[in-house]
């Protein structure tokens, strides 16, 4: 069904205006991509779905809208400063650099390493420097031009900026590597600013940035990436945080699978290893999605404990505690993180939406009607009939407002409709003779192409409930 | 009527959870805000209203979403490396660096200078380096530590960073300092990919950044801002530029009367002068508003002819003609901007909201109910007859999903109500023991805090009708 190749993805994305190379007439810009109008809308569309589920409908839940750029000491307390690294080795001869662990997966790919069943249980995201290192010697492996490789060092994800105008007196900043920073260090005014009690969680959507040398695959790994991310505070003496991470776990597969629209057949769960995960997570776990290149994380969920809050704490000198209104108990809250790429679920919906319907030689992005750019297109059958064109076009505007709606009326209308299906359009309504007799419209529906007559009074009725 | 200081509204924002100093734990950030849950949802509701009124309502119009990196080219094209500056100066004695028009207007201030009708009609930001210089030795403006100042130089304000993981292969890149020039370098894309006619729009939102020496007016202006901003591409030949200037000062000027709720009478257009206006521009308007400090710009709107697409036609070496499809004549499009600080609309929104009724002795924030963050708050009477809780908590989830509703139990009515008023919450509904009796409950209106008795049966069509 889903066969859709990224080739495929990248080129109807950008010839139908949903994802261009950012800063294409210049040459383009490493792993950096541009939202066109119909990627623009769908991308605002996840966003609004999430802010929607998770922010506005749950009442233990609120969000926030934190600065990119913070206090430099945030990213000293949330350890990005000292441990947020890509491991990097050079060429000895051409002094190229690469990411060492991108390197030994293109090595393992290799014939000679396939019937080695100890390299193939590798997971190399659990690989320390040191790890890394003994492996490039046991195993003599080269740079991608043949040449012996320098051991591993690690680079630091954190883009770099200064605020002030004078130079000497510039200060260093960062731009975030993550939107959850911004929870913890503002838990203290949400503390004193609300009514929130225990357990309660707050979102967050926003632009982060990660200095990564990557290996280009669309924007499912982009220098500058949207991330929606939730933190769910809870007190580990009353509430048991398996419960909790397994009820969260459930909340993020309902939302891809019900409000997103994905079989389940393409989501699986992965644990972390014990060597995987970060030193203060107890628990995490990825939800995957089956991408063109294979199942990769789209939604990661931990369990943090104490620890930024506590960290935070510590290097602000300002307590973070909680003070539990019953017992008067206070304590740091522990915490479970679900952390989405917003980037990534726009790559999954569209990748899942694709069909190539070949007994109808169309292509068409079968979205949830909800999620689509464009909800309705209005066609008047002939472009050269006045009295047709003046019909639909007091539909179209009779609609505008309160759908997402397009007019066309180029070519004929089987082109019509292919061009709608090609960018996921769920209703087609056309205009023609019969509905200037008895105010009856034809409706085109997507995925099975079958087309009712309805009357113009049933229109906004009938859409209504369709496009849930 | 609209008597609310800047103090105040810094404090009620901080108070109730609508705006923090950003990273405040760690001693804060200069110009830098973080919106808390209220802050948050109310920023949203804006920036959705205008995405919903001029990018999906309207035919001539799309939206898109680019990078806040962008090829560095962009930046040269668009002249903001060469001329994006502000004026410093420096005391010659501490070697503190001062904006020179603050220094200036805080001069002209002064009791000596109220008397010079020449020098009070000085329009400082029209003053270029040379006129702010001869100012100063002509009268000898000092630092506000009282020693000479040296002559004033331009300070870039864009913000550098690098991409890249090795030091000496990093490349130089700058965070946007408008999001306009996303819209102009991806011009080609969007002709080639849509079916877009003249005169059409395209429309993003986003932060940018400017690295300001500001003097402190809250979100009014930050080194981090979000804008939305409009490019509208039409034929000089075939249109007139002074109509479409109008037709735009019409339509921004209903958006903020009508939709976001701002009486005229703080309303103003004000036109740059020759001297003010950037050298590209034919003519320039801001929509100002009277904030705390006085009416400024919140909206501006400039003819910058086909200046930006003719610097990136030249500096990208590729065409960004665009060919009229009955004509079939090619001409580079002309254009006009309307550009909106989303923190100004923001901060405008809640200091005409604030309302100190007297009469009544609270804070109201008189949001239009479309805008206000929370829609519904839920109160059973009592909190200790379990029975109006139940009903009282049945009724909160019925809405939950809806409308943004909270609950609230603490206290007595009276207090909830001004608990509610100070946020601008719309409508309070009570569940007390008619609502037993007779499915009926109260509904107070934030405003007049009239109290109604509606059937629950028509509580949904009560509220879609008045929180429009």
């Amino acid at each position: 069904m889903h066969s859709a190749t990224l080739d495929q993805l990248v080129s109807l994305a950008k010839r139908r205006g949903f994802v261009y190379p950012t800063s294409e007439i210049y040459g383009g810009l490493a792993n950096s991509y541009d939202y066109g109008p119909l990627g623009a809308q769908l991308l605002k569309n996840i966003r609004d779905l999430w802010w929607h589920h998770f922010i506005e409908s749950r009442p233990d839940m609120t969000g926030i809208d934190s600065q990119i750029i913070q206090h430099p000491q945030t990213w000293i307390a949330s350890g990005h400063v000292a441990e947020f690294n890509d491991p990097l080795v050079d060429d000895l001869i051409t002094h190229k650099r690469y990411r060492a662990d991108h390197v030994i997966e293109t090595w393992l790919q290799l014939p000679s390493q396939q019937s080695n069943p100890e390299l193939q249980s590798l997971i190399i995201e659990n690989l320390s420097l040191v790890e890394i290192e003994q492996l490039i010697t046991k195993h003599h492996i080269v740079s991608p031009e043949g040449n012996p490789l320098s051991a591993p060092k690690g680079f630091n994800l954190l883009f770099e900026t200064a605020i002030g105008a004078v130079t000497g007196e510039k200060s260093k900043v960062y731009l975030r590597g993550e939107t959850a920073q911004g929870i913890f260090a503002n838990f203290k005014q949400i503390l004193d600013s609300t009514r929130m009690q225990l357990p309660f969680g707050v979102g967050q959507i926003g632009k982060s940035f990660r200095n990564e040398v990557t290996t280009g695959q669309f924007v499912f790994r982009t220098l500058e990436m949207e991330l929606a991310e939730i933190e769910y505070f809870f007190n580990p003496q009353t509430q048991e945080w398996q419960k909790l991470l397994n009820e969260w776990k459930e909340a993020m597969w309902q939302f891809v699978h019900q409000t997103l629209g994905i079989d389940e057949s393409n989501l699986r769960w992965r644990q972390h290893t014990d060597q995987e995960r970060s030193h203060y997570s107890l628990d995490t776990y990825d939800l995957e999605y089956q991408f063109p290149f294979g199942f990769k994380e789209l939604w990661g969920v931990a369990y943090r404990t104490d620890y930024d809050l506590k960290q935070h704490q510590q290097f602000s000198d300002t307590s973070l505690e909680y003070r539990d209104p019953q017992t008067g108990e206070s304590f740091i809250p522990h915490v479970i993180e679900p952390a989405l790429g917003v980037g990534r679920a726009f790559l999954m919906v569209l990748h899942h939406a694709y069909w190539h319907d070949e007994a109808k030689n169309r292509i068409v992005l079968r979205f949830k009607p909800s999620l689509a750019p464009i909800a309705v297109a209005v066609f008047p059958l002939l472009k050269n009939k006045p009295e047709l064109v003046t019909k639909a076009k007091e539909i179209y505007h009779s609609l505008l407002g309160k759908y997402r709606v397009v007019w066309d009326d180029r070519g004929n209308i089987g082109k019509r409709y292919l061009s709608q299906d090609e960018i996921g359009t769920p209703f087609c309504l056309t205009i023609d003779f019969e509905t200037l007799d008895n105010d009856t419209i034809t409706v085109r529906e997507r995925d099975s192409a079958a087309q009712t007559r309805i009357s113009l009074a049933s229109l906004t009725q009938y859409l209504d409930q369709n496009l849930r």
